[in-house]
């Protein structure tokens, strides 16, 4: 029996453009490529999509539902990307605020392999917010990024991770970055080197990391392509945190993609076990509620897969790490950067921050 | 010695926003992630982006252009999006106009394997543009596809290929398309499958194509991982077209980047021979000054590598493929789909494009 994948638009046309022409549009653009009246019979009753509902929300903006059947997905989550915003992301005025994701198309995608059993079996932590932080900046050295690791490793910090930004620069190679930072962590804390890369180059830096006694890294999938997790879930066994490098694109008022669905929905599904997005409040412009929705998608029971962990990141305070741990409760990586560094002692600040989460437990 | 990236963004300020302000943060949220107080001094001095202009373009916007140190790219095109844009694609008001890339870093990105000379060596085709067309509807067999792609090779069309939504859907698996189509086409014409998957069973299905006696395929690289068409080439020799598919999100009128640096320099230096486009005039919004300006960066001197075939595409109609050959120029390919297909007979259809581009030359 063919499964529905049904994706809500949120429609803002053009003042010349009809709501209905736009969604029966989408319909058309993301299937067949073809004016209606060039489609073939057999195909035209089940390859467009369908428009199973269309109204107003306000003057400006429609809300239309439009099924696909999921098989057209073919259970590679580049085609389905491809169907449900793929030429489409070159019009305008076309946000997906929901997606009802087939049963049969999430277990053939497959979700995170560990999730958030797999954060808590290997950090050892069990009823709190898991701490993180990361190794910055860009232009130390190897040894340099070492000693700020052992820090924060002594600090008591469970998870440290390299910057998305370290690659392969000759100020600290990724083997030499990799062998010092597992060192100096040892078996303290998690050591979460960032192994982003052409996706070839991506797999040995993940086989290196593993044979140098890492359990997870760190990716950013809009760069090497999106399915990079569940395959390093699959082929290595490794926990992968995904970092939203680039994704901000695809999160407008207008167009995109609402974030819970970016980087909630399409992270977790690629197979991402944390998923590190920009807290409310910080650097960057995400809403309350639309960090809460981003948590609620990443746990939830809805796509049905393993739950990922939330990390929240992106310019919170020290003071205010505990309020954050207990607004977002105990299945959440709290993830601090600057707010350790400017302290001027990263030991003596990661023992703050580690007190503070044990209290807010 | 340390060459310089400069960038060129177009600040787009929230009104309680300074724009000197904005432009430093691209700097330091770019690079180290730190405020400047907490950056180490060895670091201050060479790490940040440096504002080496800026100034009020009209009352809202603002043109800032900074220079990066090339090394923090590792010579990796993920790591260069991220240093240009990885972060701040979360923040609004930042969109990339202009990159002047310094020679060392375009030469080990790489570029086009065959770029133009290689598709007049695989299509035979001089001293026109080339024309080509694309195999649908999904949800057709692969022995109805192929029956369209006989058709089209009959009516002379230089390249055929794979709509970007084939992948391995049941009512055309890949590998009978693959053989069917490529049976179907002969030596007529180029047969390009499109091979867009998750990056391992893309390569695979790139050997399967290139055993099957394809020179060149079609991928959609904002869905595989930007590098795959360099991989492509360099790994199989295969000439890539690439498709912009969800590439969409990056296009906006105040935060993302340029058409002619996504489609032109990105999708080129990523080592696309050639880039669709959606063609102004179509069923997309592109300016006829951007379209001019995607061809001229595919093409020109710079970056400073092979130079790669535009090919505009998207809803031209058959009666004006001569105008707009005569307008683009020999070095273009022509890419028609629902015009060939609404004729209801496409082999004629076909025959009719190759005699309007032959005239136009």
């Amino acid at each position: 029996m063919t499964q529905t994948l049904r994706v809500t638009y949120e429609l803002t046309p053009d003042r010349d453009e009809d709501p209905e022409a736009k969604a029966r549009d989408i319909c058309y653009e993301q299937t067949v490529e073809l004016p209606r009246h060039a489609v073939p019979p057999e195909v035209a009753d089940w390859v467009p999509g369908e428009i199973e509902s269309i109204e107003a929300l306000d003057d400006k903006r429609w809300v239309a539902v439009i099924g696909f059947d999921a098989s057209l997905c073919a259970d590679e989550l580049t085609q389905t990307l491809n169907l449900i915003f793929g030429n489409i992301s070159l019009k305008r005025g076309v946000r997906i605020t929901a997606i009802d994701w087939p049963d049969s198309l999430v277990a053939s995608l497959g979700g995170p392999g560990l999730g958030i059993d797999g954060w808590r079996e290997l950090t050892g932590v069990r009823h709190r917010a898991v701490t993180a932080t990361a190794l910055k900046p860009m232009g130390l050295t190897a040894q340099q990024l070492a000693e700020r690791a052992a820090a924060f490793a002594l600090g008591g910090l469970d998870i440290i991770k390299d910057d998305h930004g370290l690659s392969d620069q000759r100020h600290a190679p990724f083997t030499e970055r990799l062998a010092r930072c597992r060192d100096a962590v040892g078996d303290r804390s998690l050591y979460l080197p960032n192994i982003t890369a052409p996706w070839p180059t991506m797999m040995a830096r993940a086989r290196d990391a593993r044979e140098a006694g890492c359990s997870a890294v760190l990716v950013c999938p809009m760069l090497t392509g999106l399915d990079a997790p569940r395959w390093l879930s699959d082929e290595l066994g490794l926990a992968v945190m995904a970092h939203p490098s680039l994704s901000g694109a695809y999160l407008q008022r207008t167009h995109g993609m609402a974030p819970e669905l970016m980087l909630g929905d399409v992270f977790r599904l690629a197979g991402a076990d944390a998923v590190i997005y920009p807290n409310t409040g910080g650097r960057f412009g995400l809403r309350p509620d639309e960090c809460t929705a981003i948590n609620d998608r990443l746990r939830g029971s809805e796509p049905p897969c393993r739950p990922a962990m939330p990390t929240p990141a992106g310019g919170m305070a020290l003071d205010e790490a505990g309020v954050w741990a207990q607004r977002y409760g105990p299945d959440t990586i709290l993830l601090l950067g600057g707010a350790l560094y400017e302290t001027g002692h990263i030991e003596n600040a990661a023992r703050r921050l580690t007190k503070a989460i044990e209290d807010a437990a």
